[in-house]
Parts: structure tokens; sequence; C-alpha cells
């Protein structure tokens, strides 16, 4: 395995980010249900009614996006060699997959924080269990945290090998000193 | 600046990130406002009254005592050539360190998503907004975030740290290759 394999697996690590990122936003933006309350008043759930929702459609689209574009840019950017130019774009990349899987990740956990509550309620604050009737609004909510948790996952790896990528460039007895010969 | 300047600087950091984790524990744990709701019944709010509150107390204390032992490990562990023991040491406090910064960032986002709904409260879903009510309790719990969020940071930090520790070991120009000289 060489570098090259490393920057392939980079290519399919981020597709499938992007695959499941997509697969979450839809999940999530096309979830709704209708129930009839009392007598004939209809009530709509769709994502819009909790804001960690609105929140997390917005970041899952906006990281399918990056990734996308750091697709792109992989396709385009040649491998120089490792001084100057190659760690800027290195050291950039790493900082926004960092920030990425940080907010992919966020956003999700703030979504599952608050869908918790629809599970389970509050009684102290008298916040009623809403999931016991939109019950299926409820389970696809829940497959889209899973794909979110997954997405989040593949960013970390990303994010990961892109430290790798700044990282080793560097010299192991000096401290922030770039290495002056190839091994 | 040398290596060893590098090494006092995370103490520096963990001893920090560890003050505010501990202060974060504390506002979330001591945080109760008691009111008075219909004639002479009392309502009291605590964290215990939302799981993600109680789970931000159980995360933020565990993390605080993960850098603790990090610390007792580097007053013990000295600094040894940069192969096979102070790898597999590097590599175990990397994983732990970006584990422990995604948990306690995840919890402190799903404490932030309930603690939303809180405020706002969800007209749909027939929740009242609580924090009408205990005013206190919300300022406090909102101060609470905010250090958890820097706790956050500072453990992001730590943890690019210990990935610089781990990959600098690396050749740059073969994959996943020690580097067999010093430079």
């Amino acid at each position: 395995m060489n570098k090259l394999g490393l920057a392939r697996g980079e290519v399919h690590l981020r597709v499938s980010a992007i695959l499941v990122l997509v697969l979450t936003t839809c999940l999530v933006a096309f979830d709704t249900q209708t129930k009839v309350v009392f007598l004939s008043i209809e009530k709509k759930a769709t994502y819009k009614d909790l804001g960690a929702l609105k929140i997390l459609v917005y970041v899952t689209s906006a990281a399918a996006g990056y990734n996308f574009l750091q697709l792109c840019k992989h396709s385009t950017w040649p491998r120089k060699n490792f001084q100057g130019s190659y760690m800027c774009k290195a050291w950039i990349s790493f900082l926004l997959d960092q920030m990425g899987a940080y907010m992919v990740f966020g956003a999700n956990t703030a979504a599952v924080g608050a869908a918790m509550l629809a599970i389970t309620g509050s009684e102290s604050f008298q916040w009623i269990k809403v999931c016991d009737r939109f019950t299926r609004f409820c389970v696809q909510v829940g497959g889209a945290l899973l794909c979110g948790y997954v997405a989040s996952m593949l960013m970390a790896i990303v994010s990961t090998i892109s430290a790798y990528n700044v990282f080793r460039m560097y010299s192991p007895k000096w401290l922030l000193r770039l290495k002056t010969t190839s091994m």
C-alpha cells in the first residue's frame, strides 16, 4: 500500500460520507406525518417543528457540499514536493475536516438531545410524549440520526487521515520543524 | 521552543480543561430553583428534570477524571526513543483524547439541543416555555454550557497535539512506515 492507496481510500471515504449525508438530509427533510387529534382537527408533524432538526438539515447539506468540493480539489490538485504550498493546503484541509466532523457530530447530537424529549417527555416541565402519537415520524427521524452518526464517524476518519498528511511532514526530534530530507 | 515546551503546553491545557470541566459539572449539578406554581404548590427545577443535563454531568466528570489520569501519566512516563512502546502509548493517548473531545462536545451539544426547547418551547408539540418561569435556573445552565464549549475546545487542541505526537513519527514518503533515522 503506497501513498496513492491512502489518497484513494480518502476518496472512497468522502464519497461514502456524501452518500450518507444526503440520505440523512432526505430522511429528515421529507419526514411528515398527519394525525387527527380531536374530531376533525388535523396535526402535521414535520422537521420544522423542532429547531434542532432544522439545523441538522442545514449542517448535513453543507457538509455534503464541502466533501464534494474536497473531491473536486482531489482530482485537480497534483501532489507536489512537501514544502510550502503543500503544507499550507494540508493544514487548511485538516482544520476544515476537523471543523466539519465536529459540526456534523454536534448537530446530530443536538438533534438526539431534542428527539429524546419527544420520546420520554418531561413530567416536571409538563411536556407530553410526542412519539406516542407520531410513531412513524419518530422512527424515521431515529433512522436519520443513526445515518448521521455513520457520517460523523466517516468524517472523523477522514480528518485523521488529514492529520496524518500534515504531521508526518514534521521532524520527530525538533518541534514544529519540517523534515529536510526525505525518508 | 523545544519538545519540552510542547509537553508543558499540553500539561497547562489539561489542567485548564480539568478546571473548566469541574466548573461545568458544579454549575449544572448544584443548579436548583423553586417556584410557587399554583397557590401553595411548589415546583422545583433541577438538572435531573432533563435527561441531557444528567448525561452532561456524568460525561464532564468522567472527562475531568480522564484528564487527571493523563496528567499522572505525564509525570511518571519518561520520554523514550521513538519506536515500539512510545508509539503504542502515543496511539492510545491520541485515540482516547479524540474520543474524549467528541464525548464532551457531544454531551454539551445534546444539552444545548434540549435546553433550546426550554427557551423556545414547541407550539406544535404543545410544549410550554420553561425558562419564563425558571429564569435563574436557565441562566445558570446557559453559563455551564458555555463553559462546556470552552472545555471541548481545550480538549480538541489537546487531541491535535496528540495527533502531532503520533504522526510526526511516520515517514513523509512511505505510507505508515516509521522513520528510521532522526531528523
